[in-house]
């Protein structure tokens, strides 16, 4: 039989039957009348979720796309910045800043640990000529499934009264974890579609502070596809410099109903409780949760291999017994780590069938764990 | 009644319901098997389509992003080019070569005149020390709906014995006019989803040769997103260094099956006789053609709006009252022509039906035509 799949890597992430059906829609001409209203209830909604009156710019690109967008945009060769690197995702931030002639303050961590609000306060500190243009971290880094403390850090630049500029990469955490952009004074956000949006891969969104449009103003850094300003300018009049990805906004505008339906702050308090969950579980079952304590992300999970099980047969028999797909570890973390990705359109029902069939799988593999013990452990949570 | 949305514009074009269907498939992970096989058939498809053995990379992007894509991977400031300049996407190679600080030489033309063999040889001939890296140009100028001879200037840089690579933008042309990307020695072609492919935009596709290979080794401007050498490398082993746009490869899977059932062949042959269709029915009714004799496309037309009509009004009698969508004039045409794009999934009965609908929406403004001329036109040229 042909079962439903369960795609729980950190993204693309499942999407409702609502969203598919609208992806579906005959093309508009994305410069007509339509068109416009779709434009108009799409950064109405954004500006919701990102919580924000700040620009809402738009491209047709995956989330690295807008990372490099905002690099560009914002500095020239010969800035500094000081960027977080403890998973691939903060070191890409940092491999395209080198790659674009501007300096790079690391603040490296081992891959499982977060960057604290004291880790950014030592650096600034040590800035004394306040050449830092920028702090740029994401505010969950998948590769090792921690989440930074973002407002905590937002506090240390305003209270050291640091001219720097906040970029946040809210790639794997928008529209499932708590995201004040405004209040936090974050200056670029930085979304893409696939996550928490319960979209498709293909559309990147940045916001962009009145103080980064003074960055902008004074970028020296070439650009023409990403060119902020470009984008601006069209999206004033409804229109995009080149095609956008209308079937994606046709899903988007679906995706800010379901939001809206179950409330911004409803679906935050969904996504912690069913990673408290599947960290329950993951206890209950002798697992060994790989991300450092209190930093848990609320949107992935990375769980350490258990002993004498490797990866892909694990991930093997998890995906033709039961339809799970699960992550693996990137990088240096392949074989170590696999990763349950619990964000955008997921139920407790779910959560629970999810955790039973990883412990039915490593059941199967020789994995001594007494059955039933994840579905005690979920259900604890949801009945607590 | 809602009645089915003729969308004719010069693209994004008509999808299909197959590939409708195609595109509200569940997701998949993009680095599991599935994908893989996914990734193997849209390739394999993709050098058909194209007549290429060169190496095909994709993008999540509009056109105009891989369009900037083969400016910053092949060329390094203060580098020469060749580039047309006779409509808004030729020009637009221009800027964005000039952004990155490239020399251009243009050919200029007066919008709606085609580029000319003639016009290349006599530029490559001044150019005694061979300093042109490249030619650029499009084989459709959507702006004003003509053809450039692609396959007579590709003779002329052989002939010429020119060491310049030869960049064409196929985005409105691919899949639907003659192209031979290899026989014609064209070094990058350059193309997107969202026209003849039949699919919605957000996917950019190029190919590249052995010679233009060597030239991104020598290329000095920096690149991460666009970066060739990287998403080749990440290709060859059926990943992308970032998220592919997924539920547009179920689409393209789709499409090249569609396009292998009529044969790529017919396709061109289809949109050969439907365009021939689009002119004589022009003709008949006393409306101008606006683009060069001999020149005009066989993806869109370009008609001039006859005295005394403007389009907004035109534009709004056709979409209202029978569901037709067109193009108008972009930039220094608007309010000068309208265009109708007539390429991907279009029929027989399609052209027939627009046409009418362009000759009654006229007669209604109070156009001096008699009704049924078009149909008379266009059915002249299917049965002859």
């Amino acid at each position: 039989m042909e079962q439903r799949n369960y795609l729980q890597i950190p993204g693309p992430t499942n999407v409702p039957d609502r969203i598919l059906k609208a992806l579906s829609k005959p093309l508009v001409n994305h410069r007509g009348e339509q068109f416009k209203e779709i434009m108009v209830k799409s950064i109405e909604g954004l500006k919701e979720i990102f919580r924000t009156d700040n620009d809402i710019l738009i491209f047709p690109s995956s989330g690295s796309g807008v990372l490099e967008s905002s690099i560009v945009n914002l500095f020239s060769p010969g800035d500094t910045l000081l960027i977080s690197s403890n998973g691939v995702f903060s070191e890409r931030v940092a491999l395209i800043s080198e790659t674009y002639g501007i300096n790079v303050i690391r603040i490296t961590k081992e891959w499982g640990q977060a960057i604290k609000p004291e880790d950014v306060r030592k650096e600034l500190e040590k800035d004394t000529e306040k050449k830092i243009k920028a702090v740029c971290l994401p505010q969950n880094e998948t590769t090792s499934a921690i989440t930074n403390d973002i407002e905590g850090i937002s506090r240390v630049i305003k209270e050291r009264d640091h001219p720097a500029l906040f970029l946040v990469d809210v790639i794997s955490s928008l529209a499932s974890l708590p995201l004040e952009t405004d209040n936090w004074g974050i200056d670029v956000a930085i979304g893409a579609s696939q996550k928490g949006l319960m979209l498709p891969p293909g559309m990147g969104i940045v916001t962009v502070s009145k103080k980064a449009w003074e960055a902008v103003e004074n970028s020296k850094l070439p650009k023409w596809y990403w060119d902020y300003k470009a984008v601006k300018s069209k999206m004033e009049s409804y229109q995009f410099p080149y095609t956008p990805p209308t079937s994606l906004f046709f899903g988007l505008v679906e995706a800010i109903d379901m939001i809206r339906e179950e409330g911004l702050e409803n679906i935050w308090d969904r996504h912690n409780q069913l990673a408290r969950a599947v960290r329950a579980a993951t206890v209950a079952m002798g697992l060994k949760i790989f991300s450092e304590k209190g930093y848990e992300s609320d949107t992935v999970t990375a769980i350490v291999m258990p002993e004498g099980i490797d990866f892909p047969a694990f991930s093997k028999v998890i995906r033709t017994n039961y339809g799970v797909v699960l992550g693996g570890g990137l990088q240096k973390l392949s074989g170590k780590i696999f990763r349950i990705g619990h964000m955008g359109s997921i139920s407790k029902t779910d959560i629970y069938a999810i955790m039973g069939a990883v412990e039915m799988s490593l059941y199967e593999l020789g994995y001594a764990v007494e059955l039933g013990t994840a579905a005690k452990a979920v259900s604890g949570v949801f009945l607590k």
